[in-house]
């Protein structure tokens, strides 16, 4: 047995609360020992040396190194304390804080048995109920839709539909979104995601000088107010871009601090190295390095109170259901703390939704984020779509292997994508075959989580990285390919069943094809993926209907899917 | 190469800042691959794809079955993207959150490299300094000492001396300890632990009725106050034991609670299956399964204003210097953070010492507690002194293994201790072997963290579990071992020595001994422990002084120690 493979780790992704008295645990083992029967023996924290439970262990995933035993428990006391014992080969070893041992003395338990002491309430991670069915709509607001005919135009730089720069100003606006928001319900969406829509000089608005002012290209608060009622009506979810991490450098306080240095009231809201900031020195820290984009000091009081009142004024004034959180990852997480209590207290089911590239575990415990943008399930598309990279078996690996990053409740309210305006567009990815994109779209509907569409991709929208992927959507309907759109509607009308929304999921790979299944309360629905370069036979059983599929008539070709529902075997 | 064996967690004890511009990195290995070489590669996350850096790591700490390298950075820009690359055999792997792969795309390591992505001031776990020189004394109030000789007596129920029983009262107080605070400052002792002194019908008085009375057994809150401004007057800290998991039945808000049922302000003060609390029924949460110790519901506000409030009371009213919590693992990770937030607003260097038995992590990442009390080194201590379970090899392991429970901050302020109120007395457990209990002691004082005697320890006072280990102290200088003593004063003024507030650590055995290393800007203590049943040559480099050391001259004995001190080679 490879003993140095084991790992629990006690209240942490390896133990947590999914409900007051409901909590998962898991073990990590090498695969080789997959002969091992595996068990947790548990109690009452003040009964352990008395009184204990065992029960068996199964394996629910698994990725390239281990496999990863699971087990769900439903407690009348909460105050858990157990550990795991290993039988292989005639052998017994017991897993507990100590490591493995070959016995363990029960009657000195408390020294070093794992626990859950008691499960609070308010340390339980509560899934915001709308995620479980959202389909996100992704709009670089520039780009979508111009509605607004009357405003100013002159800072449009572009004709709509050409390639764009990283300065080009194609005019899409709050009217041109609220003017389409029936063109996205038709989609199935229901929860729209808008990059900043605050005052700023550029076109994508990530350098923001007013963060309580629309900026006048995009419209007014009262467009936005607008936008929202109207979405709220249609049942979609408004989500906006909190950038927090830094500001621009025109923001009138960092303009106080350029005039003044030190007696500024606002120079510990900036982190600089000297009297005054010097934007030619660069004495200041930034994001990445523009010295437009001072970064905010959010360890300064001052900072907070700002921030936080533009977060809580945005949900007050307008009524918006999340914040997406720009370079969240280099914002403290004491900040992001605040901001959790801050903004659950003005509105319960707001989503946060941070915007980590990778393990975002230290801010997903319950205290800060709710989710993050899962560019983890990004990377592993390219790599099985695009690049083909992996194979199916790899793919289920790389795929469950993320899920092990984060608790359950997580994973429900992951924001899962293939692109964004900071990635290629996935359709140039896998070379314009609409196939592979129709399976990755599959594969995002049918994972835990809330798939987000990035506009246009429904339409086909190429695009290589920034600007070229922030291309104008393209509003001929000649020019749409009228199959992918219906397939993409087809899949967004399956985030109502209930089994998507609470379903476990198992991701393996079934005669080279990537196998997706979720089972809840005896529904299961399956969706499988064929990157095999053959056809395969897939015969359905009596009780299982096609919900959805691409390439499909009894056998399903290669670069097609097929998503089947029934009753669990 | 054993590859499920490595193991590293960004944003985590295995790798956290120290400073503003300084982090520790740790990665672990299986101890048979110690041939292989490893690197840590490292660059600003927003140049790692054009110029990056490759730092060689050691094994600094070794387990039973791993081997941990470490590495520190002092960085110009702390927006830290890494991986480790390890070479074994002539062959090159690459660890990344994508696992150990043969090789690795740099232009793409924005989607799995390692990152601590910024160190923002205000998420550093920021060492208490006074904690870096503190030896604790922990004292038992009642038993400790009888100072007030005008009180009502009525209460006690023993003789100073006879053996106590769950109930018995003795009747030390306040005052008493202030009279003895020369004895305790003559130890060498500057904090003292005192185990609940407010209102409440037990002698342990974990029960409280009155958080915010002193139990008029112990005193008065004037006496509280005296204590405090003598203690520090002669550079001694008081630690006081917020017992905030539960109250006692008799506490008046439990008791409306009793009487109005739902209709109570206090209902949700406590968690109740009923409309009624009935303690015949135990239908309500509670310690243990004590019904006179209902649990206090720290999910709700109102309980959580109420305890915020005593615990930033008696800092404002008594200057009291931190709060030992009792039963703190069962208590909300949300309530510690807010517990913590307004403690260090009420006194910056507060200490927050936690009672959690078992690995402490996700209460000692920064927002909740400073440190625990550490009874996984005691654990360890009665394994090696006491029942002799492991060797000095083993007990290096095992020390070693403690460490890397938590990031350096933390270990710096871990409250470590051989014995409490809650254990065994050592010296019982090592059959009252004098050598075995001042070796120990001399562990306490070497090892990382703030050592903590338990009243008594020091004049040999025996005992077994409680009560038997609340025994009374016996202040007849003529009973005690002035030997013993005299070895503990020269124990504690070593923490005098910075090597010892600042120095990192090294635990291994040599020679059969434990040899617990600490250094600190070319200062190095060592101190050899020889439990091995022989005698052992010890020879002394030229530099090297002995500090001090106990069955020590030229050999050091089985059960002496010795420790060293002198320039580091």
């Amino acid at each position: 047995m490879n003993q140095h493979a084991i790992l629990h780790i006690p209240d942490s992704r390896y133990c947590f609360a999914c409900g007051k008295k409901e909590l998962i645990l898991r073990l990590r083992m090498a695969k080789e020992d997959e002969e091992a029967e595996v068990f947790l023996i548990y109690a009452c924290k003040y009964d352990f040396a008395i009184k204990r439970k065992k029960e068996k262990m199964k394996i629910c995933y698994s990725d390239k190194l281990y496999h990863y035993y699971e087990i769900r428990l439903r407690l009348k006391d909460v105050r858990l304390a157990y550990l795991f014992q290993i039988e292989e080969k005639g052998k017994s070893y017991f897993y507990s804080e100590d490591g493995i041992t070959n016995t363990y003395n029960f009657e000195e338990g408390f020294y070093n048995f794992f626990q859950m002491p008691y499960i609070n309430t308010n340390d339980i991670m509560e899934v915001v109920e709308w995620m479980r069915s959202a389909v996100f709509y992704q709009i670089f607001v520039d780009r979508f839709y111009q509605g607004d005919c009357e405003k100013d135009t002159a800072y449009i730089t572009m004709q709509w539909g050409d390639i764009p720069t990283p300065k080009s100003f194609a005019g899409g606006d709050i009217k041109g979104i609220i003017k389409k928001l029936d063109y996205i319900k038709d989609l199935g969406v229901n929860a729209i995601y808008l990059t900043p829509i605050f005052e700023s000089i550029s076109n994508h608005k990530y350098d923001i000088s007013d963060y309580k002012k629309v900026d006048p290209q995009f419209g007014t608060l009262e467009d936005v107010k607008e936008l929202v009622a109207k979405a709220h009506e249609k049942g979609i979810r408004i989500v906006l871009d909190a950038v927090f991490n830094h500001c621009s450098m025109k923001m009138e306080e960092f303009q106080d601090v350029l005039k003044n240095g030190k007696e500024s009231l606002y120079y510990h809201w900036f982190i600089i190295d000297g009297a005054y900031p010097d934007p030619e020195k660069m004495n200041y820290e930034c994001f990445a390095a523009c010295n437009y984009m001072p970064k905010l000091n959010t360890a300064d009081q001052g900072v907070q109170d700002f921030l936080i009142g533009i977060a809580r004024y945005w949900i007050r004034e307008a009524d918006i259901d999340g914040w997406r959180l720009d370079v969240s990852d280099e914002v403290s997480h004491d900040f992001w703390r605040r901001f959790r209590r801050e903004v659950k207290a003005e509105k319960k089911d707001c989503v946060i939704i941070g915007e980590n590239w990778h393990d975002a575990y230290p801010y997903l415990m319950g205290d800060q984020y709710d989710s993050i943008m899962n560019y983890s399930f990004t990377k592993a598309c390219l790599d099985y779509f695009a690049r083909e990279n992996f194979n199916a078996s790899q793919m289920a690996e790389k795929l469950s292997s993320n899920l092990m990053r984060n608790t359950e409740p997580v994973n429900f309210m992951m924001l899962n994508l293939i692109d964004s305006h900071d990635t290629h567009r996935f359709f140039s990815e896998v070379s314009k075959d609409k196939n592979k994109l129709l399976c990755a779209l599959a594969l995002e509907i049918i994972f835990p989580g809330a798939p987000c569409i990035y506009y246009g991709t429904e339409i086909c929208m190429e695009g290589g990285y920034d600007p070229d992927s922030r291309r104008c959507f393209d509003w001929k309907e000649e020019n749409w390919d009228k199959e992918v759109m219906g397939t993409v509607k087809g899949l967004t009308a399956l985030r109502a069943e209930p089994v998507l929304q609470y379903g476990e999921v198992r991701i393996t790979e079934a005669d080279d094809m990537l196998l997706v299944e979720r089972s809840w309360q005896k529904q299961k629905i399956k969706l499988y993926i064929n990157l095999s370069k053959k056809d395969k036979q897939v015969s359905l059983a009596k009780d299982q209907k096609v919900m959805c599929s691409h390439l499909y008539d009894r056998e399903l070709k290669n670069h097609g899917f097929l998503i089947v529902m029934g009753k669990e075997a």
